[in-house]
């Protein structure tokens, strides 16, 4: 038995999430990976379980620094900070909290479609400034229903998204690894004939090395000058370079981004964009799904020292 | 036959339409009804349709300066700015342009209720205004799939409100003057109980007399402290009063609004609250749609001088 098992890891933690996971195990609570090694080395050795929240990388080197390390239970579905490899090597298991964030994720996709497209926010500008009564009508936006959707990646995300857009009477392509079964939507081999074929290009892809860009230049290229991209996955999975350099030039419309390669300090590029709506990576920040992934993780915890079967574990 | 049988009235005609029109049957134009009287007695006379746009009343005055006067073609779906009974009782036919708008009108009410409780405009700020990466993680905002809506009319745009909310795993209620046929959803014999029911209320009744206040001050208390309205409807079918008292008074947790007793000179007490986002009446404003409204208009100018049946009156 030991004292303190529970190392709580990452400033990205909001108190009540600390408060939840400190109350429910004896814990210790570091800002950073990067910190770790400052802990006193008996109180690392007692440390079995690492809870996650963040972008920092947390890997082989990290691993080391806790002898005793059994668990890293990540608050999240996207595990891609944490080398799962080294864990596994380890014989450290790895949790993470799904499903519990689809919906809000797919809701914030279809948020930023209709912002981008109908123009949500120059109208609330518009009528806040007085501009409307001193200018009139504001210039027309783009309609969103019937148009062509093509979601990158149709895992439990990218199918969420594709069934609101359906009500929106969308025509529904997509792309993944392989094809799957869908009520007729159309799949595209290849990214790159996926975004020749719609209007609005969704990215729903899993993160980590195997889909760095993957959305490339030449996608962004067939997105062509009506297109739209909505990225809610992670800011890797696009070609970001290609990205700016396309929306700069207007060789696409627009762009509805929650995701960045550098998060927070994103390039300053696309703050100077009037073509995109740009939100804070806030797929998943509601406080009915904060709440769920907060439980989700503690239970993956509770789990594990309880010598039970975990509820969401990756390897 | 007549020289120049159109009248375009209305300065909300953008220039497009304005060409659209007087291309295609010989024409005249004022800004606004009460412009009329200024158009010489034999003009006047040999005018036989009106193609309106606007919010202005036209109504029996405006059609006793028409004496030849035989069809008033709207501009829109809502012809409450029409007097129909005076328009009746003068043999004068009148037309909108329905259906062809509804799926924007409803695309419009789903990304309020996405921009308003996924905080979209502050999202936006947050990131532009590089708070994101001096301050972290925004205040959490409010998850939209799986929450309660009400629909008060649940008319032809009602319906595609509905038919996209469902897609969000919303529970749908709604209230109209008669129960319908609905998949399952929960019939409130008054506005004031759908209020009390649901999360989001969203407005899509018909303008004019009938339906002024429907939304009365009573439906606003009793949507209550966490409770968000929509409005895509008219700037009547609200108790404006009551519902800005609310908002000021966080009595509600906040509106999105495309539309206002007072267009395009809202009233300022709008601007200064934080917990609303705001429209220009943009709800059907989108190229596709406008271009369809024109056609449908012109097509029943077209019907009337032909003598044939007018694909959409509403008399």
């Amino acid at each position: 038995m030991t004292d303190t098992p529970l190392l709580i890891c990452g400033a990205a933690f909001t108190e009540d999430e600390r408060a939840r996971l400190s109350t429910a195990v004896s814990s210790v609570s570091v800002e950073s990976p990067a910190a770790l090694e400052g802990l006193a080395p008996g109180l690392r050795e007692r440390l079995r379980v690492v809870a996650y929240k963040g972008q920092a990388p947390f890997g082989a080197r990290e691993m080391a620094a806790l002898p005793g390390l059994g668990l890293i239970a990540n608050f999240g579905v996207g595990y891609d900070a944490i080398d799962l490899a080294a864990a596994t090597a380890r014989d450290i298991r790895v949790t993470n909290t799904p499903d519990v964030l689809n919906d809000d994720v797919a809701d914030m996709a279809v948020g930023l479609i209709l912002a981008q497209a109908r123009c949500l926010l120059r109208g609330d500008g518009w009528v806040r400034s007085g501009r409307w009564s001193k200018y009139g009508e504001m210039p027309l936006a783009w309609k969103v229903s019937g148009a062509r959707a093509g979601i990158v990646g149709l895992g439990r995300i990218g199918r969420e998204i594709a069934d609101r857009l359906a009500a929106f009477k969308m025509e529904i392509h997509y792309h993944s690894r392989q094809q799957k079964e869908t009520p007729g939507w159309r799949y595209h081999a290849d990214p790159v004939s996926l975004a020749g074929a719609v209007d609005f290009l969704v990215v729903a892809l899993v993160g980590g090395e195997e889909t760095r860009n993957y959305v490339s230049a030449e996608a962004i290229a067939a997105l062509g000058p009506t297109g739209v991209l909505i990225n809610i996955s992670r800011g890797t999975t696009v070609d970001e370079g290609a990205l700016l350099a396309a929306l700069e030039q207007r060789r696409i419309a627009g762009a509805g981004l929650d995701v960045y390669l550098d998060e927070p300090a994103i390039d300053p590029r696309f703050q100077g964009l009037d073509n995109v709506v740009l939100q804070p990576h806030a797929g998943s920040a509601t406080v009915e799904t904060r709440r769920a992934m907060a439980e989700l993780q503690l239970a993956n915890i509770r789990a594990f020292l309880d010598g039970e079967p975990l509820p969401s574990p990756v390897n």
